[in-house]
């Protein structure tokens, strides 16, 4: 009796117990915007974009596709002068452990063209992200806004 | 032998089923739209939003906790005037039931003012919804930015 009861609970603790670590997300979060330094926007971007990506942007109508964003890349590369790092502030992820989000800043420091003196522009992201079949993390969607500059 | 195997496949057949509704989901983000055209911007981002939200604000700070949200349309309550409202395009959820989100398209209506004429402007959104306690819905992050009008 005392087996069969055993046996009875393995799959209701496993049931039970939460399979989702945030830190596996913000791990990645950190890592894509390490790439994004390191290899450019458009590297960054690509690789850690799902299939079925949808990528909003400010004032203009949302890439809603992987090549559709490979091909806005491939049109408006701006990689080597633009640097583009963020932090994140707050995640949480789904007790299945397949759906998450990163909330945080970003900033882009665009340096001086000759004309123009170097500025550093200021905004919030948010990231969602859903765990691939491949054990992967990719964002599924991907949008922010300018915000002022930092008062700290 | 027969019961014990039966009663041992309850609990792994609950355990492997999806017990995300996606469309418990996008019922919440249409029922949300109505109440803020029909009550008002205040009233319905505040009624909707988890005690944690974040709320970010296009070329502003973001609102980092429901008292904060409650503080902000006190202070700049428009309803009345702007008609809000927008339409799901993409939605998902985790396998738990207990995180998912919305995409889609927004537009807010700015009637004439008398020197001005009625004016529409159009965006996309992305809320982050994280099921409560009670069983209800609330956003937990809630953000977008404009874009042009659609073409068709």
């Amino acid at each position: 009796m005392k087996k069969t009861l055993c046996i009875l609970l393995i799959p209701f603790l496993a049931c039970t117990t939460h399979k989702g670590n945030v830190d596996d997300i913000l791990k990645t979060d950190k890592e894509f915007s390490a790439m994004c330094m390191d290899k450019g926007m458009q590297e960054a971007f690509i690789k850690y974009a799902a299939d079925d990506v949808v990528k909003l942007r400010p004032g203009e109508a949302p890439i809603m596709n992987k090549p559709d964003l490979e091909k806005m890349f491939a049109e408006h590369a701006q990689d080597g002068v633009l640097k583009f790092q963020w932090t994140p502030v707050k995640a949480d992820i789904a007790a299945s452990g397949d759906l998450g989000y990163t909330f945080g800043n970003w900033s882009i420091f665009v340096p001086s063209d000759g004309t123009t003196r170097d500025t550093t522009i200021y905004g919030n992201y948010i990231s969602i992200w859903k765990k691939q079949t491949d054990g992967s993390w990719k964002y599924v969607l991907d949008g922010g806004n300018s915000t002022p500059a930092p008062e700290n």
